[in-house]
């Protein structure tokens, strides 16, 4: 096993890349795995994806992303659910197992925290039977507070846990994404509660200052804060096996020529994130 | 009494009064009590200020801040430790028993953040005699995880309870601060918890877009996303009988004229934080 044998470049990093592009970009790496988004996929097609990734020989470790639950009515919810069953139906396509789950935060002038979340709780258990049946496992991501008024209700791995298993290990597991979890005083105890149901596990950097757009505000590993050894570590030792897919948000990653990143990120994945 | 009788003006959010103009500030619009911070007090002189406070007949509900605990070398942290004595010193002529305790994030280049978790530790117990010996009690403020890279490494309420229960109740307490904590999905839990220890209540709003400067992004009361009524019950049944301080770091807020801002948060107030 080579030391780049788990590792995925989740096409988000590489943002101007097509599928195509992205991947060739992981052929000519030596990358074994892609991580998808349904926006590109659908640019290219379910199918054709489908077909490229499966001549490729890639993996696909995950598709990016279902969730956005939390709508205020019942037509919203609906649509949301509709939606989301169309990205069971591609992760099944794509041939990956893991739906990376953003859940949605507060609907526009809400601030019920505890019925938004109750609401994801609703989705979530309309939607995990569908995907076991689909050989497709909810993967839901707790993501940093920073997120929680607009984007994910769920902000810590317990959180994410605590409702996850009110399901089959098959039907719902968890991400566990270094940026949103890194800060969290009892992540080592929740990552080794977490086995069995980690879906997936993503790298990225906190670095300060913080960018000025916060959804763009991760960092390539080694440029920030996080101490990624010891995450991948607790993540090893709960018994993930599965890819390790590097994830950036960060217009100036994504200003820079995309084989120059991968280069980048694949030497950083074995400094900061393989580091004994 | 009256609805304001609790209110208290945290100086920072009229950051361009001088002590003096804030203490006008206060007695215009009527507010019984001020929250002061270290670099205005300075200004002013600490004796000066006292006197000035106590003619006023104002309460200072708090001082900001000591901290920053987390210095990498031995010479850091003995200046940090002497700069605390001073700032309890200055919480004690000033007539308040509250110092709010900003506990420092990582140092330069660390990624460890069990270590700097453990130096606050060890600094707040060199400190908490001192400050008891005083009358004035360390106020452990848990922060966003936004801010657990550069400004503090307690990053819930738990977690600042965890460390202050290692102390005697009258040596250690906690900040129950809205910007901070609205997001934790234990936080009613944990506010029932620190029945005793709480020395403040601060409020300020969670507001999107998060804006650019990430230590200047907290909202008027009622801008924002945070349901601040379910957190004032809360603390108000842990019993908590002290003062509510409004804490607005906003660049938008602090170009206002500040009695208007004062103004507006009195109104702010009896809407968001009192309403039943």
């Amino acid at each position: 096993m080579t030391s780049l044998a788990r590792l995925s470049l989740n096409q988000k990093t590489t943002n101007r890349w097509t599928v195509s592009e992205a991947v060739d970009g992981c052929m000519r790496a030596g990358l074994p795995a892609i991580g998808l988004w349904r926006d590109p996929v659908h640019e290219t097609g379910v199918a054709a994806t489908a077909r490229m990734v499966a001549d490729s020989g890639l993996r696909v470790s995950s598709l990016c992303r279902g969730g956005f639950l939390t709508g205020a009515d019942s037509t919203q919810r609906g649509r949301a659910l509709d939606d989301n069953r169309r990205a069971v139906d591609e992760a099944a396509a794509l041939g990956t197992n893991s739906l990376v789950m953003v859940v949605g935060g507060l609907p526009q002038g809400s601030r019920d925290l505890r019925g938004a979340r109750g609401r994801v709780a609703d989705g979530i258990g309309v939607l995990a039977p569908y995907a076991q049946e689909r050989g497709v496992r909810l993967a839901l991501e707790p993501m940093h507070p920073i997120y929680c008024a607009d984007r994910g209700v769920l902000c810590t791995l317990g959180q994410a846990l605590d409702l996850a298993e009110r399901f089959p290990v098959e039907q719902v597991g968890v991400v566990v994404d270094s940026f949103h979890v890194w800060w969290d005083p009892d992540v080592l105890g929740q990552i080794a509660r977490a086995a069995g149901r980690i879906c997936s596990f993503q790298v990225s950097d906190w670095i300060t200052p913080l960018p000025l757009d916060a959804l763009l505000s991760r960092g390539m590993m080694g440029d920030g804060h996080i101490d990624f050894a010891v995450l991948r570590r607790a993540v090893d030792a709960a018994g993930y096996r599965g890819d390790i897919e590097v994830e950036i948000f960060n217009a100036d990653v994504w200003a820079a020529d995309p084989d120059e990143v991968v280069a980048t990120l694949v030497r950083r994945y074995v400094a900061h994130v393989l580091r004994d």
